[in-house]
């Protein structure tokens, strides 16, 4: 019998007790052991809740009981998530967590505490909720170079964009419909500034390239000026628009890391990833790429991500995981200004002038044919130029049209 | 360090190798350990190959040597290797294969072997090439009861039915092509007919539902009957046709498994799957829906796979896997004959009267709106009928055309 105690009964917390309850014949039967609830900790009772009798209020309870072996942290934010998983760990109890946040802010810390006592610090739900993606990474593909990550890491957004897509509204309207049914929430800032998808890759770019990238580090742009007039462009342009998470080496080693909307060919596997699902792409030196699709987020996937990190727990208490990454290194993240890409660039009423002054800032342009757009609108593709020179560009352009904005187009 | 043997210096055996060598670094980093290949077993010898001091001819050197603790098989078929397999786990060194047809013959069997002497028999690369797969499968999905497991297992069909699709060409020019590009073997049976998916199926179906499936209780029918204008009837129903392997859990827990070429809805994630490529959607009653997608076959995502699997070995010598299954269980395999789905049926040269003959036989039918068909050729959509429905009407509609197939419209 394996006691865990789960800290936060919201959302996740509660569909870890949930499929616990639910699957528990398949949980005993995939590790000859049997998985018990005995604590969930939450400011909050729950009268007539199933598990009623396990909710108490007072972690020193969690923190001093021996038979509890392993914690499962759903609480979510760097405040009291950070203090419990520190004292679990120092308790020598094992910990689980799908708190992305905590996992991109301090898992360097976190995992050194887990290492120095021999337990397992693990997070599998905390990238793409129940897509199977930290250990396929760290151990299927551990015969590979890795090369990139990229991928669609937020669910919210993506909905946004692929209803923008398919229904031709504006981003306002798709937002308070997203918010009506509960795929975004009522402060949806996290989302649609792109700092969730920051904090995945920051941590998926951990794993891939064995050093801690500071979300800081990740230059990220969420998808807040995208309008219907740039979801038709890369209809014309035969492609999509999806907000990516991308880390990828270059020479020396160093790493691009960065968190921006990008035009997807058409016909490429993860452009065909809509509405709430995510998918995640590695490239491998011998693999080629493969890519992980499924719902990045929800109840129950989420918490099945976590149970099946309990159970990995439970089948290795003597073996750890090398799940782990050294300290942050100087210099690994190179500065996104230095990125090149191609950016269709468009500007709404543009003021006479404003294509020559675009060629005169960012060289050679080529005009989208697109139907649709407005009378008076400009939308052009740029060549391969550095994400500093469009940077320099765009103050000087945005005082010559009602609305400018630059999507990179992605390979 | 960690000694290895490989037996097997073809394709996969030297990726092995090759991959050994040339990520070296980042294997030692994965698992704090080197892996050394010590000894390839192969028939022939290498002069000039840069493992060509490491060649020997008799296995019983393998069998005997104490510091050989991973034997990699990458023979294939199920003659000798079956027969090394054995041997190998009896002296007590862990085992590592790219083997289908030896693991869903006999995985139950050497899985129990290995069980008894606390070693590992893992075959990450025998399903999906370089895709992980199977771990996720049974560790990361391991907090789910699967419902289903169905997916696009074989990259030469998928070649094949990709390249007819995009070119409008036939089977047999689209195979030649295949052929000269080294997609195809030169006996290509084993991928046309659909016994290389047949084995894939059935090693799924084993980890997902938990007993052993005989590749011979998996209905399986290849894509040689496929035509030009099975392809357009496709494109006019907005869907694709691709050969599956499904494997789905049904009332009583009994299992219907069976290989074929469907109709897939185009917009959905697997319906995008194209060329070489393949992919393998998993759903899960918490998790709804993964796909895995990737290079199922190759010399280097193979390896790599084989690779992770060495080195999953090298860091449990103490910890064995639970990846295995019960014994056959009779009954657990539904019949075939009473699946139901919905057909695509086409009749070319339609002798008169065969569409009313049809009707007669498999109830009401939806004409196809087809442009590009042959004058002549009928082409019609049943209802939802049992397979043995259309199994013994086939043999009466034969008669009325030059040519007829029937293809399972999917979901």
């Amino acid at each position: 019998m394996v006691n865990i105690a789960i800290l936060g009964y919201g959302v996740v917390g509660s569909g870890v007790a949930e499929v616990i309850d639910k699957n528990e014949s398949s949980i005993e039967n995939g590790i000859k052991n049997e998985i018990a609830v005995k604590y969930i900790l939450d400011v909050r009772n729950f009268p007539g809740d199933p598990f009623e009798d396990r909710i108490i209020h007072d972690f020193s309870i969690i923190e001093n009981d021996p038979e509890v072996q392993v914690v499962v942290e759903t609480i979510g934010g760097v405040g009291v998530a950070y203090d419990f998983t520190r004292r679990a760990l120092l308790a020598g109890k094992n910990v689980v967590t799908s708190n992305k946040e905590l996992v991109a802010t301090h898992g360097h810390e976190l995992i050194g505490i887990a290492r120095e006592r021999n337990l397992n610090y693990l997070f599998e739900a905390s990238v793409g909720g129940g897509i199977p993606i930290i250990r396929p990474l760290t151990q299927c593909l551990g015969a590979n170079v890795i090369t990139a990550v990229y991928g669609i890491l937020n669910g919210t957004t993506n909905y946004i964009l692929t209803r923008m897509a398919r229904e031709g509204v504006s981003f306002d309207v798709t937002l308070k419909e997203a918010q009506r049914l509960g795929y975004a929430e009522q402060d949806p800032s996290a989302d649609i500034e792109g700092k969730d998808a920051c904090r995945k890759i920051a941590i998926l770019s951990d794993l891939a390239f064995g050093s801690h990238i500071s979300p800081e580090l990740v230059r990220t742009e969420g998808i807040t000026a995208i309008t219907e007039e740039d979801i038709l462009c890369a209809k014309a342009l035969s492609r999509r628009v999806k907000l990516l998470g991308v880390a990828r080496k270059t020479e020396g080693d160093r790493i691009f890391v960065y968190v921006a909307p990008h035009m997807i060919a058409e016909g490429t596997p993860i452009a065909g990833v809509d509405d709430v699902f995510n998918a995640i792409v590695i490239e491998g030196n011998a693999i080629d790429e493969v890519m992980f699709y499924g719902r990045g987020a929800g109840k129950l996937p989420t918490a099945s991500a976590v149970v099946a990190d309990v159970m990995d727990v439970a089948k290795h208490f003597k073996a750890r995981k090398y799940i782990e990454w050294s300290e942050e290194k100087p210099g690994f993240v190179r500065n996104a200004g230095e990125l090149k890409n191609r950016f269709c660039l468009r500007i709404s009423d543009a003021a006479e002038g404003a294509a020559e002054k675009a060629a005169a800032l960012l060289g050679e342009l080529t005009p989208v044919d697109c139907d649709g757009l407005k009378t008076g609108t400009l939308a052009v593709v740029t060549g391969e130029i550095a994400d500093s020179v469009m940077e320099a560009a765009l103050p000087e352009l945005r005082p010559l049209g009602s609305s400018v904005n630059a999507l990179r187009l992605f390979k």
